[in-house]
C-alpha cells in the first residue's frame, strides 16, 4: 500500500501540539510498516526546495516519543507563498527522494501549497498524494470544527485571564484594570476564549474587545467606567487586530517616523493593549497596566490542552491512514459528535474549500453588547480547554 | 502561651505563594490550639485601620487548603506607606480586637510598617508581638538567601524564554529576534534567571540585561548582530527597569503630552522591551517581536515551584513558632545550607535591618560582559526554580 516515500512538513506560525501531529504521521507511516522512508522538510517548503530534507525514521524512538509534548515546530518554518517559479523545483526534490506522500501541517496557506503542487504534478504526470493536517491557534480555519492547536492556546489565556483578574482583584486598591492581549489577528476566537476564566459574577474578563466588532472609543471608556463602579476594577481583554468602524487598526500608533510619517503595529513597536492603556489613563488618569504575551500563547507546552493534543496527534494519523487509501486533496477535520459529553471524529474536507476561506466567530456566539461572548460560545470552547484550576475564594466572615 | 488573638496582613504586589504563606500561618496558628482567633485585614494595613477585619478560623478547612496553591494576595492587599497620623487608629483598632500578635507578608516597606507599629505600641504600654514573612517575585529583599516568590516567578520567566526560543528558533526564517521583559524595577534577579533556559549552547536567551549594568545601545545592536550571525536569530531578556548611564530608562517614551513633556514608563503607555523593539527595527530592518507579561509571573499557580512552595508555607509557620516563644521585631528568612544537594533551614533578621535596604545582583553573579550571568549565579537560581521540562530536539539526519 504505502510503497516509495512520504515527506511532511510544518508550516507558518506554531502550536503547542503541532509537533503532536507530526508524531502521528510519523508513528501511523511507521506502524503501517512501509516499504518507503518518511522525510522531513527543514524550514518547510522553502527549505524542501533547498534541498533541505532529512529522515525522521531515523530519530530514535525516545525522541519521537518527547516530541509529542514538544512545543513549537521541531522541523523548522517558513511563511512562503508558492510562485509560479517554485513548482519546478519542488517536483525535482520529489523525484530526487522518490516522494509520492505529501504530508503539510499549516492554515489556510498551506492548505493551498498542497493543493497547486498536487495539481501540477498530475498534470506532469507524477502522481502524487496530498493530505494536509490542520492547525492554528488562532481558530479561522474554514472547513473544521475548530483547529489543533486552538484550545491549548484558549486556555493560556483563559488562565493568564483567571490569574491575572485575581490579582486584580486583590491589588484593587492600587490599579484600577489590567488588560490582557491576544494574538489573532481577524478573528476573535482567542480573546472570545477569556470568557472561560469566570467562574463567579465579578470575576474576570469583564470587557472582551472582539476584532469581528468595530472599536468605538467612547463606548470603551464607558463600558469601563461602569465596571468600576460596579466592581471597584475592571479587566479587559482585546485581540491584537481589533480596528475602529473605518477599518483603523487600534494599535495603530500616532508616533510618527523621521519622515512625520505614522508607524502602524509591531514595527512601529506599538499594540492594541497599549493603546487602550493610554485611552484610559489619558481620559481617567487610572493606573493599570496591558500584558503583551505574544506568541507565548503558541508554544507553552505546559499549558496544552488535553483533548488539543489527542487530536493533533490523531489529525497526523489519519492524514496518513487516508493516504494508504489512496485519497488526496483533502485536509483532515475534526467534526464535533456532542458537546456534553464532548465527543469527536475524524472526516474530510477538500483542500481548495479550506485554501480560499476564512472563518470569523458566528454572530451567534457574540453577545448583544458586542463586548461578551454567548452561552452557546461557553458550550463550544469549554470541552476543548478542558477543566481550569479551581482557585480558593475566602468567604471573609467579619470579625 | 498562645492568647488574645493574631492578625494576618498581605501587602504589595502579590506572588504565587504568597496565599501559602498565610495558610502557613493559619494553620500553625491552628496547631497551636491557641484560646485566641487568627483573624485577617482585608487590603492590608490600610483596610485594617478602616475595620476590615475577617476571622480567619471560620474559613472552613477547605478552603483553606485550597489556598495553598491559590495565586494572588486572598485577603486583599495594598501600597500604603505608613504616615504618622496612621498609629492611633492602628493601635484602636488593635485593642478592639484584643490583637497581641501581628504578622504581615511583605517586601522591605512591609517590614519597616511592622517595626514601626510595634515600637509604637510598645511606647504606649500595648506589648504587641509583631513578627515579618519575607515575600516578592524580585528577590531583592535584605537578609535572606532569597524571597518567597522568586523562584515560582523565575520559574514563569526560564519557561517562557525557553519555549518562545525554540519558537524563535523553528521560526528564523521568518522573523530574526524576540524580547522578553520582566518586572524588578532595580534588580536583575528575574531576567537573570532567564539563563536557567539553555540546555545547549545555542539556545535562548543570548543576550541578558540587568537593570545593575548601564545600557548602551551600540553595544546592544552590535551584541544582536554578532548573535544573529552565529545562530541565525536572537533571544533577548531584558529587566523592565534597565536604565542607560546617565540614569534615564530605556523605557523612556519620546510621545509627548499635550504640554510637550516626555512620557515615561507605565503611564506614557511605553516599555523597555518596546524601545528595544524599536531600536532594532530602525537600525537593523529586522521583524520581531516583544513580550511583556508584567504581573502574569507573579500569579501564575500552575507554574509554582515545588521548594518555593513549601518554603513560603515553611515561613508562615516559622512565625507563629517565633511569636509563640515571644521573638518579636523579626522577619523570618531563609538560610541556604547547601546548593548541591539543596538545602535550607530558617533563621531571624531584625525587621530595622530589612526596612532600609535592597539586594542588588552582587557582581560575582553577573559575567564579565554584563550581559550574561555566572556559572555561580546558575548554581544559587537552579534548586530555588526546580528542573525544567526537558523538549526533543530532532537529529536532523539528512535524507
Amino acid at each position: 500500500m504505502l510503497q516509495d516515500n512520504a515527506i511532511i512538513g510544518q508550516s507558518g506560525g506554531p502550536t503547542s501540539v503541532i509537533n503532536a501531529s507530526l508524531c502521528g504521521v510519523v508513528q501511523g507511516w511507521l506502524d503501517a510498516k512501509p516499504s518507503g522512508r518518511v522525510l522531513g522538510m527543514r524550514f518547510g517548503i522553502d527549505g524542501f526546495m533547498r534541498g533541505e530534507v532529512i529522515d525522521l525514521g531515523r530519530e530514535d524512538a525516545a525522541t519521537r516519543e518527547r516530541l509529542r509534548t514538544t512545543p513549537s515546530s521541531a522541523l523548522g518554518s517558513s511563511r512562503h507563498k508558492l510562485r509560479d517559479a517554485d513548482f519546478e523545483p519542488i517536483l525535482a526534490m520529489l523525484r530526487k527522494h522518490d516522494i509520492r506522500y505529501f504530508f503539510l501541517i499549516g492554515g489556510n496557506d498551506t492548505m493551498d501549497t498542497i493543493h497547486r503542487v498536487e495539481v501540477y504534478c498530475r498534470e506532469k504526470g507524477y502522481p502524487l498524494v496530498g493530505v494536509g493536517v490542520p492547525k492554528t491557534v488562532d481558530n479561522d480555519l474554514f472547513g473544521t470544527d475548530h483547529t489543533p492547536g486552538f484550545g491549548s492556546a484558549a486556555r493560556y489565556v483563559a488562565l493568564s485571564v483567571r490569574q491575572a483578574g485575581m490579582l486584580a482583584r486583590d491589588m484593587k486598591r492600587v490599579d484600577q484594570y489590567v488588560i490582557f492581549q491576544t494574538v489573532g489577528r481577524s478573528a476573535g476566537w482567542l480573546p472570545a476564549s477569556a470568557a472561560l476564566a469566570r467562574s463567579a459574577d465579578d470575576d474576570a474578563p469583564h470587557i472582551i474587545l472582539m476584532p469581528e466588532r468595530p472599536f468605538d472609543r467612547e463606548q470603551f471608556l464607558a463600558g469601563v467606567k461602569e465596571c468600576y463602579e460596579k466592581h471597584g476594577w475592571c479587566s479587559i481583554v482585546c485581540g491584537e487586530g481589533i480596528c475602529y468602524a473605518d477599518g483603523t487598526p487600534v494599535s495603530a500608533s500616532t508616533t510618527t517616523d523621521t519622515f512625520k510619517n505614522v508607524e502602524f503595529g509591531a514595527m512601529g513597536g506599538t499594540s492594541a493593549a497599549m493603546m487602550l492603556h493610554r485611552m484610559i489613563g489619558d481620559a481617567l488618569k487610572w493606573r493599570g497596566e496591558f500584558q503583551v504575551c505574544e506568541s507565548l500563547a503558541m508554544c507553552a507546552a505546559d499549558r496544552i490542552s488535553p483533548p488539543d493534543l489527542d487530536e493533533a496527534f490523531a489529525c497526523g494519523r489519519r492524514a496518513v491512514e487516508l493516504a494508504a487509501e489512496g485519497t488526496s486533496g483533502v485536509m483532515v477535520n475534526l467534526v464535533r459528535e456532542s458537546s456534553q459529553p464532548y465527543r469527536w471524529s475524524l472526516g474530510t474536507v477538500p483542500l481548495a474549500d479550506v485554501a480560499v476561506r476564512a472563518k470569523p466567530m458566528p454572530d451567534e456566539f457574540i453577545a448583544p453588547s458586542g463586548t461578551d461572548v454567548t452561552p452557546a460560545f461557553l458550550d463550544y470552547v469549554r470541552p476543548l480547554v478542558g477543566p481550569l484550576p479551581d482557585y480558593a475564594r475566602l468567604q471573609g466572615i467579619p470579625a
